[in-house]
C-alpha cells in the first residue's frame, strides 16, 4: 500500500494540440487523483508541447500496475510520449569512479543521510583507488580494469552487472574512461570548462549532461561558474572547480530523481 | 489595425477548479486566436491558481473592444480575477526621482533606444537636479517641491497630473521622498540592503519591489547582489550599489511592461 | 625535517609605519627564506596594516623552534600582533552537531579524501543521531546531553575534552545549542538569513562567521546566496539552503585553514 | 594647483627583488607622499612583481612636471617597466559604435552623471545610426563609412583626428568593424560567448577584453554570466545578453580608468 504521501510523476510531450492539457488532467481527475504538482512549457515555434505531472496516489480508482495502460490509451490517440514513475519507488543508482572522490563522498553523503531517496546497489571502477570508501559506506565495489583488449568485453560485464542489480540510472562521477556504444543511453558526468586560462579567464564553469557517445556533447541538464582572479593559483582553481562539478553533478541527479527533465532531441526541457 | 504581431495578454489568477485552464485556452482557439505563450502556476496548497496567456490578435474573430467583456462572461464564472493588456498599447510610465540619475539615465536609455515600447510623458521631482537630463532626452520636467505643509496639497496636484497624462505607472527611481496613502498604488522603488557593513558583509543587494504605504514592504518583483571584500571602500560600496539598482529596477519593469507580475496578497508571482 | 614544499606563513597586522613591509620580508630573506605569497591590505583611514608572509622552510638559516622568537624580536618594536603557523602541522578540529548531517559528510568526505589536510579527533554532539555517521568515518563520538542544569558542567567537560585532544579550532556543524561564555573563542556556524518569506524573498543566503557570545553576530568569514521563485515550495528552499550552507561553512574552514583571516574588531580581512 | 584629494597612480612591474617594494614607497614617502593605496601582486613562479601605488600629491616635495623623472631614476635600476598617472587629469576616451546603442547610452550617462571623471570629445562610426544620440548628449559624432577599398585610408583619417582631439583610450562599444593593424593599440569590445544554444546551454556571458589583431583574442579583462532556462526564446537571450554586455564593458572600463589594469603578456593583472 503507498504511503499517504506517494505519488504519481507522469513526464510527457508530443505535438501540440488544443484539448491536450484538459484531457491529461481530467483524466487524472476522473480516477480520484488530487494534483499536486502541473508544470506546462510549450514551444510555440515548433508546436511542441511538454509537461510534467504529479498526484497523489492515495485515493486513485486505478491500480498502480493498471495505471500505465490507463494512461496510454488517454495519450497516444494525442501522439504523446510519456514515461510514468513512482515517488516511493527508489531509483537504482550505479556509481561510475575512477581516482577523484569528491563527487562519489557527496553522492554517498546525500544517499545516506537520506536527503536523496535513492539506493546504491554498486560503485564501478576502472581504478581500485575508491575501494576504501565504498567500504566506509557499506557499498558493494567492483573493479573492471580495462586495456584496449578487454574493453568491449569489460562493458559486456559491466552491463550485465547493472542489469542483475536492476540500475536505472549510471552517474560518472569522475569516471575516467571512455563509454563503449553498448552502455552510452547512460547518464551524466560532470567536466570543467576547457578553460582558456591563458588569456586570463575570470570565470571558470562546470556542466552536468545526458552522455551520448560523443562524450562531451550530449544535452545539458546543469551548468554553473564561479569567478577567480589573476591571483587564484592553478591548484586553487582546481579545488574550486572540483567542488563546482559536486555542485552542479548533485543538482543535475537532483532534477533527474525529481522527474523534472525531459530529453528534447539535443536540449533538456527542466521544470523548476 | 493591429501590426501582424501584436498580441493579447491574460493575466488571471482565482481558485483551482477543474477545467479552469481548459476554458481558458479553450475560448482562445474558439475565437480564433493562436497561442503563443502558456505559463501557469499552481499554489496546490491553497488552491489556487494563476495563468498568463498571449495570443495573436491576427486571425481573432472578436473585436479588440468586445475582448475584455467576452472574456469576463468565461473567467467570472470561474471565479478568476483578471486584467487584459495588448501588447501594441504603449504603456505610459511617469518616472519619480530626486537628485541620483543612475537609475533614471538607464530608463531613458533603453526607452530612446526602443530596446522598451514605452511612452515616458512626464518626469517629476522633488527637486531640480535632474532638470537637465529631461531636457536632454526632450522629456516634461515638473518640479514639486515639498514641505511637510505643502505635501498633501502637492500630491494632489501630482495624481491630477499623472492622470491627465494617462499615466499607467509610477516609477520611483530613487525618489527621496515618502509617499501619501493618496498615491500608494504606485510602482517600485530601488533600496540597498541595510547593509550591515560593521560586521564586514560579504554581499550587498538591491530589492525592487511594489509600493505599499508601508514604503519598504511592498511584494518584491526582483532581487540581485554582488559581493564586496574587506578591501572594498565604502565609496566604492555605493558604487557597485547603484548599478545593482539599476539593473534590478530595470528587471524588474521589464518584467512589469510583459505583463509577467500578478501580485498575490503580499508577494508577487513572476512568470518566467 | 620539514618537507621540501613546507611553509610558514605568518599573519600580522597593527600601525601602518613606513619600513614594515621591508623589515618583514628582510628578517625572511635574510634568514634564508624564500617568499612564495605576500598579501598586504592597508586601511588607509585608520592607518593600520594586515599582511599575509609565507615562506618556504628548507633553506631557513633559523630553527623552527625559534622562530617565534626571532620574529617577535623584529615585530614587536614595530607594535605588530602577529601569530605563526606551519603549513605542515595537522590542524586539529572537533565537530559539533546535533541532528542535520549536510555539513558533517561534507567536512569528512573532505578530510577522508585529503582535500584538506586536518585532523578530526572528535565528534562532540548533544543528540546521538549522528553517531552512525562518526562511526563510519572511524571518529571518537562523544555525546554531552545538555538541559539548563547540566549546561555549565557539561561545557566544563568539552573544554576539557577538546584541550585534552589538543583541539585549535571548533566547527559548529548545525550545533542547536547556544554556547555558555566559557567556549566563546570559538568558530564559525552557518545559519540561512531570516529570509522574508512572506514577502516573497527571491534569493536566500547564507552566512558562516566567528562566534562570539551574541551567537549571529560574529565577524563574517563567508557569505553566498542562490535564487529561488515564487515556485520554489519552502521544502525545497531549505534543500537549496543546506546546500549552501553547507559551501559557504566550507568555504569559511578552508580560508581559515590557509591562514587567510585576520579578525579586525568586528570585521574580518580575508586575503584572496 | 592640485585639488587636496588629487593623486598620483604608479602602475609598476618588473622581476621580483628583495627591496623593490621598500624602495618604491620609501621614495613616496621621502617626497612627502601620502600613500593612500598600495597593491601588489607576485607571480612568484616567474618572480614577478606587480604593483599598484596611489598617493596624495598635496605636500609632495616634487613638482608634478618632474614626478616622472624621478620615478625613473628609482624604477629603472630596478628593472621595473612603469606608467604614472594623475587622478585629476580627465581621461579622453572616443566612443566607437555601429547600429546598437546600448552600450553607448549607458557610457554617455555615467559621463554627464559625472560618476565616471572622463571627456569624450568624440563619437565614431561606420555607421549614421547613432548620431542623435550624440547630438542628445551634445558630443561631435564624426561618420567613417567603410569599404574594402577605403578601409586603410580610412583608418588612417581616424588615427589622425584621435591624435588630434588628444584621446588616450578607444571604447569599441559594439563596433561592427575589423580593425587593421594601425589601430590594434585600441581597447575592448564586449561579446557574447559563441553560446551554443543548441545544447540547451544553462548560462550565457559577456566577455571584455583588450584589442589585439586577432579580434576576440586580447587579454581578458571582465567576464560575467547569467543564467538562462529552456524556456528562455531566442530574443530574450539577446536582450538579456545585451544587459550583461553593458555592465561588463561598463566594470572593465572603470577599472582601466582607476588604473587598476596591468597587462601581463597575454593575460591581465586587475587590482580589486
Amino acid at each position: 500500500m503507498p504511503a499517504a504521501t506517494s505519488t504519481a510523476i507522469l513526464l510527457a510531450h508530443g505535438p501540440l494540440r488544443e484539448r491536450v492539457s484538459a484531457e491529461l488532467t481530467g483524466s487524472v481527475y476522473r480516477n480520484g487523483g488530487v494534483i499536486v504538482a502541473h508544470d506546462q512549457y510549450v514551444d510555440h515555434e515548433r508546436g511542441h508541447y511538454f509537461t510534467r505531472l504529479e498526484w497523489r496516489l492515495a485515493g486513485s480508482r486505478t491500480a498502480r500496475t493498471s495505471l500505465e495502460g490507463a494512461l496510454a490509451e488517454t495519450l497516444h490517440p494525442l501522439g504523446l510520449s510519456f514515461a510514468l514513475y513512482f515517488s516511493d519507488d527508489l531509483p537504482k543508482i550505479a556509481l561510475f569512479v575512477s581516482n577523484l572522490s569528491h563527487c562519489l563522498y557527496d553522492i554517498l553523503g546525500r544517499w545516506r543521510s537520506r536527503e536523496w531517496r535513492i539506493d546504491v546497489p554498486v560503485i564501478v571502477s576502472n581504478k581500485t583507488a575508491l575501494a576504501d570508501v565504498a567500504r566506509r559506506f557499506d557499498v558493494e565495489f567492483r573493479h573492471f580494469p580495462i586495456t584496449p583488449e578487454s574493453k568491449a568485453e569489460q562493458e559486456r560485464k559491466q552491463i550485465a552487472l547493472l542489469r542483475e542489480r536492476g540500475v536505472e540510472l549510471i552517474v560518472l562521477a569522475r569516471y575516467m574512461q571512455v563509454l563503449g556504444p553498448e552502455i552510452t543511453a547512460a547518464f551524466p558526468g560532470a567536466k570543467p570548462y576547457h578553460a582558456a586560462y591563458r588569456r586570463g579567464v575570470k570565470i571558470i564553469g562546470a556542466t552536468s549532461h545526458y552522455v551520448t557517445e560523443d562524450l562531451d556533447a550530449g544535452p545539458i541538464i546543469e551548468q554553473d561558474v564561479i569567478r577567480v582572479g589573476h591571483a587564484t593559483p592553478v591548484a586553487e582553481m582546481i579545488r574550486v572547480g572540483r567542488d563546482l562539478e559536486k555542485v552542479v553533478l548533485a543538482r543535475a541527479i537532483w532534477a533527474h530523481l525529481q522527474r523534472k527533465v525531459i530529453v528534447d532531441e539535443a536540449r533538456t526541457v527542466v521544470f523548476a
